[in-house]
């Protein structure tokens, strides 16, 4: 039952009504500068969260910019990639302005190939790149070593044609979304058996099976950025609903956090990214983490994640939960501060309790309550790469702003009227 | 922390000490008269639980023994084959006396392919045949049309070779039992998880991709064949130990639920076995199941199937189990019966909760407690097939029985000391 259903506005109930309507397929797969109009000339690059200079970014965000720079070639050095992006010689696009999410620092580089993502209800389409696997040393925590570089080169050669080469054509991800819920994936830190189930979708047309049979062997994360390209699909039409104080979008650069709020359409709300309270992998500690990053709290906007805790046992123990009562406590809270339920999330098919969905600025804002979300750690220091998982709760700042921005748009509506 | 492990007969710690130390890899794939040398020559068949006469089997044992016949080409129809099972022409064996089990009925006949389970700690080997999906006209619930018998024929002739193509030279069974009670599997009536978990270790080595796409596409049971091999491999090895009050097999006929108790050897102690409490598939209902049938409460007696229901939420409404709270009051019960916990299958990970193992006949007659067993449900009359499943309760009558036989056994050592 939903508990939050008397008391919604028009409005909000507009935007749950979106989100049920919508589905999420995955139609295919094509390079970033065919599927990524922003990215198709010169030198252009993307990344997470809400834009800002390259000159005020953190770490593994520069990290991650310069890496990309020496794959696709643009430079041979990582000093004369950090030259030129300082220089300004290199167009950034924040990843949710052109269409696009990934993990992390979630740089995308026109000849990275994509995934891509439609809601065939409303038409909308996502890209997304491919998950590089569970290693310290990886693109999307800045680092950006020879290995890191031919690793990426490898999945877009060879791992990449070989699923599209099996792909159906439509693969239903959110029915696969559901699915795994079942299967105690949360879909941020564990998306073991949502990979499961969509490896089990590509292999009547499989033809490459030792590429993909090592690639899936080896990274259990590998939904986690179609789940996530699949959580925007889902949620970006309810984006630009008047009056509407659902959050659209969570998504942090590495210095900032920052939400979209239906009713205000595509502005970002931001404040600075928190330090994630986290389980550390050896030999680092809080001391070497950058604060919070990646377009991957989008997955939590749609109810998964942080908000799926208590049917993701499994991955309690990584991202520093304390149990099944913690796990309940988190979850509670985000009962407070949403006004509906998934409609396919399920935690608890025994007790059919649904995640918790559509997170309300005002309710934030009233209980001083924030989004708790499930998130992986990168060093602050450009090329360490990740170094841990935890737990990050959203800035109380960013949910004020947007009511704020709320209330002074419905005055001005009001006053044109 | 293990609460009864203060108050463990040197006996019953020996046995558990076995199981911990035991193992379970896949070793190979051969037909059954090559690997069950009880079915290498002429007319030999054999079926799930304790020894009985044919005139005295129910439906669906009757049932599946005819269509074993069929498939052996043995008999022509239906009625010669009952005909000759009638006049003892066919020599009948228990699956576990043989070194084998298999689900339902679980009949094996010399030309089905067997998967040849192995614990290495002890040397001691188990065969079982391949699942044959999720449908009402199955084998193993007693139909025995042409589809039924088809279905076997390319089971054998196409699914299992592709399959024995693909193995690694040792799949460890118990690592993937473990995986998948974290992914919501009870490895009895769930076992979508270790299915899809044991695809990927096919993976890198697959040739034929689309027959082996398409049955694990639609075989979302696969791996409780493998489970009940690599439970009865691990509780094999736990068999004859002096006083040992500990259950080591747990098996059906149809007719009689049957035990084994490690300090009687392989002696069976039966009773009437009940009807399951259970959800019917459409039109059926409770007067027409047939009573509690299969090898398959193997997974019980290893820590699977009703002990670890608490950690497969998405199975209960399958079996009629009322939900979250329901599911822990049968995991009280059974820890009320048992002497220890599974060194592997977690129930919560967030809380390092193991399911409860280690029956013990003289816990179960103390408590008036017995197992509980998530069971598929056969229609009464031969040829229905799978009408549903449920949660079983074992008979009383076979522990105390069981209790009785050891003390006997005990005064009968003391006197000839």
């Amino acid at each position: 039952m939903d508990q939050h259903a008397h008391a919604i506005s028009p409005a909000n109930k507009e935007a749950v009504d979106r989100f049920a309507r919508g589905d999420a397929l995955l139609i295919g797969v094509a390079p970033a500068h065919e599927v990524l109009p922003a990215l198709a000339n010169g030198w252009s690059l993307s990344h997470a969260g809400a834009p800002l200079p390259y000159a005020e970014m953190c770490g593994p965000m520069r990290g991650a910019l310069c890496g990309a720079m020496l794959f696709e070639g643009w430079a041979e050095t990582v000093d004369e990639a950090d030259a030129a992006l300082l220089s300004g010689a290199v167009r950034l696009h924040s990843n949710h302005d052109i269409g696009a999410v990934a993990p992390m620092a979630g740089v995308i580089s026109p000849s990275m190939g994509c995934f891509l993502v439609e809601n065939p209800a409303f038409g909308n389409r996502v890209a997304t790149i491919i998950n590089e696997g569970v290693a310290r040393e990886v693109l999307r925590c800045g680092a950006n070593g020879p290995g890191v570089i031919a690793r990426l080169r490898k999945l877009n050669a060879a791992t990449l044609p070989a699923i599209a080469a099996a792909l159906p054509s439509a693969l239903p991800l959110r029915e696969i979304m559901a699915e795994a819920a079942l299967m105690g994936d949360e879909l941020h830190q564990r998306n073991v058996a949502a990979s499961l189930l969509f490896l089990r979708r590509l292999l009547p047309r499989l033809e490459d099976a030792a590429e993909l049979g090592a690639y899936f062997a080896g990274t259990v994360q590998f939904f986690l950025n179609l789940g996530m390209a699949a959580s925007k699909a889902l949620l970006d039409p309810l984006g630009g609903i008047s009056g509407c104080s659902l959050v659209t979008a969570m998504s942090r650069n590495g210095v900032q956090f920052a939400i979209r709020v239906s009713g205000c359409g595509e502005r970002w709300f931001g404040a600075p990214a928190p330090l994630p309270d986290g389980s550390y992998w050896e030999p680092f500690g809080p001391e070497d983490a950058n604060p919070d990053i990646g377009d991957s709290a989008i997955v939590e906007t749609a109810g998964a994640g942080g908000f799926l805790l208590p049917g993701a046992p499994a991955v309690h123990r990584a991202v520093g939960c304390r149990g099944a009562a913690h796990a309940a406590a988190i979850a509670r809270e985000m009962r407070l501060i949403t006004v509906a339920e998934s409609p396919f999330l399920l935690t608890s098919p025994a007790d059919d309790t649904y995640a918790p969905f559509g997170i309300d600025v005002e309710l934030v804002a009233r209980h001083g309550v924030t989004p708790a979300i499930t998130t992986g750690i990168a060093g602050r220091i450009a090329g360490t790469g990740m170094i841990g998982a935890g737990i990050v709760r959203a800035p109380l700042a960013c949910f004020t702003a947007a009511v704020g921005a709320l209330q002074s748009e419905q005055v001005q509506m009001r006053g044109a009227r």
